[in-house]
């Protein structure tokens, strides 16, 4: 099976791009769906303010990225019924993104990484205020795990039931939560008086594979869960994920290093300012360099090792490589 | 079917007393396996501070009533399948408690109630920090879907699922997180320059069926779910504890505006201190302890309807009526 003639996303990076732009649509199409003012069946209201604030953190510009890497995976696996059953697909990714943003919404919070702004528009606490920001991303994350078990998501119970556990271990106390956990402390942010703790480059890849790096995996994961792909697949694709999510982090503290701000999209310099020590501070700028490239090649042998037509996901890994999205 | 000659938790509050504390000591086992610092399956890492303060958040001697209804009501609707799969049926019931103990570390954060005591400890944000809290509070809520999902708790993926359902709706912004939202704009509490809102009979029900009644409402539908009952059967249990539901919060108005502080357990007059309306202010003494006395009526005679022994959920109905326990 090759498509090589016919213009795809390695050889076109535009229209890796016009995929990526495609499935944003499609999930904030979703998001709109389950976050619309109408009632709910069984005159279930939901407060007016609530609705708006949790589309304030959802609808806001962002790449989707773990959207597009769950339906990306399920796309390469089994097109067939990944084309087939579109819509379930995209219910899936869209839990994904929920759990993403509400993250965003809570991190943004004056007591944690206190943020004013994201994508140039004021974080939730500052349009609305504290509460409702801590209480929008709570029914955010709950959301998620609604739409997971709604059998429109997927036919298959068991389908439902790994996407909910895996999304549940990927965002919890030993992932995407416990990662923010450790954050704090590297950065003393727990209290005033807390000591700033200097990590080692172990520590450093422990609170990075949780942090972002859990999720991820788990989006990757996620689309051989849907197509119900065989253990030893689905293994694979999670492995694939940790590395782009590897990837994706060196890639991220190369730009806060590296470019200038108007480059990045967003401040940079943030990790030396605060003194947090990063792969690229204790390694420097040449050696995560390197690592990348290795990683890259990585995640490419990955692929390779399915057998499949990942020429769309190698394009993926070198885009994350670049962070040039 | 009767026990009426047997010592039972109707004819002896003392046996009621002891069930619930029962329930509560296998609630908290669960609880405390959940949160071990032991280390997971896979290399899995949990801060042990994050860890800590979901303990915290958890094991602080709650009386466990969620579970406790989970349990009842399974049993009284099949007492052998309930007694033949205990261990599970502990584990639904835990995921309840995890729901309900993350709702009280984020509702006692600054921003929302602003509570430095809970049952004479200092509230989580003020054992640990604030950041802290807000990241137990996430990882309990989302640990309680992991529980749900895992067959440990169900053989049944149906019953698994439908439990799943049932706790994101209850929990989220159609309903106890929509209520904590609710109440925050009743108090005038979203922003400082923010107006108080005086709330209507309707509204106060509403939010009050929101807040506290949808999980409530869920214990006992929970117990249907787990032992697979027929739609009508599970939908008089939702009913029975929505009445239920209903009953607590007149009793929890009540013990505000008649009780001294020593009896009550806890701070009273503070929803006059706060201008807040409930139902007491609005319709008085006398017209709220009637209301309670028909709740009471109308639970028995729920359960009547359902034509079973229940006799332990009657008297749990009226011990919630006095909320004297």
């Amino acid at each position: 099976m090759t498509a090589a003639s016919a213009p795809d996303a390695s050889t076109n990076p535009d229209l890796f791009q016009a995929r990526l732009a495609q499935i944003a649509g499609e999930v904030e199409g979703e998001i709109r769906r389950a976050l619309s003012s109408a009632p709910l069946p069984l005159e279930i209201t939901r407060p007016d303010r609530l609705l708006e604030a949790m589309r304030h953190g959802t609808l806001n510009g962002g790449k989707r990225l773990r959207p597009y890497l769950v339906v990306a995976c399920a796309d390469m696996l089994d097109p067939d019924f990944a084309r087939q059953n579109r819509a379930g697909l995209i219910r899936a990714a869209t839990a994904l993104e929920l759990v993403h943003c509400y993250s965003l919404v809570h991190d943004d919070l004056p007591s944690m990484d206190d943020d004013d702004l994201r994508r140039g528009q004021p974080t939730v606490h500052k349009a609305f205020d504290e509460a409702t920001a801590i209480l929008a991303g709570d029914a955010l994350l709950t959301m998620a795990f609604d739409l997971l078990a709604d059998p429109a998501t997927s036919a298959d119970a068991q389908v439902r039931l790994d996407l909910i556990t895996g999304l549940a271990r990927a965002a919890g106390a030993g992932g995407m939560v416990g990662g923010q956990m450790l954050d704090l402390a590297a950065e003393g942010r727990h209290s005033p008086d807390q000591a700033q703790l200097q990590l080692s480059e172990q520590q450093i890849r422990q609170l990075q594979s949780m942090k972002t790096g859990a999720l991820l995996r788990f989006a990757c994961e996620a689309g051989a869960i849907y197509v119900r792909s065989a253990p030893d697949v689905r293994s694979k694709m999670a492995l694939f994920g940790q590395i782009i999510g590897q990837a994706f982090q060196i890639a991220d503290d190369l730009i806060d290093v590296e470019s200038a701000p108007a480059t990045a999209g967003k401040a940079t310099g943030k990790d030396a300012a605060k003194g947090k020590a990063t792969l690229v501070s204790l390694k420097g700028i040449a050696e995560a360099r390197a690592e990348l490239d290795r990683l890259t090649a990585k995640a490419e042998d990955c692929l390779a090792e399915l057998g499949r037509d990942g020429h769309e996901l190698r394009t993926v890994a070198r885009f994350i490589a670049t962070r040039a999205f």
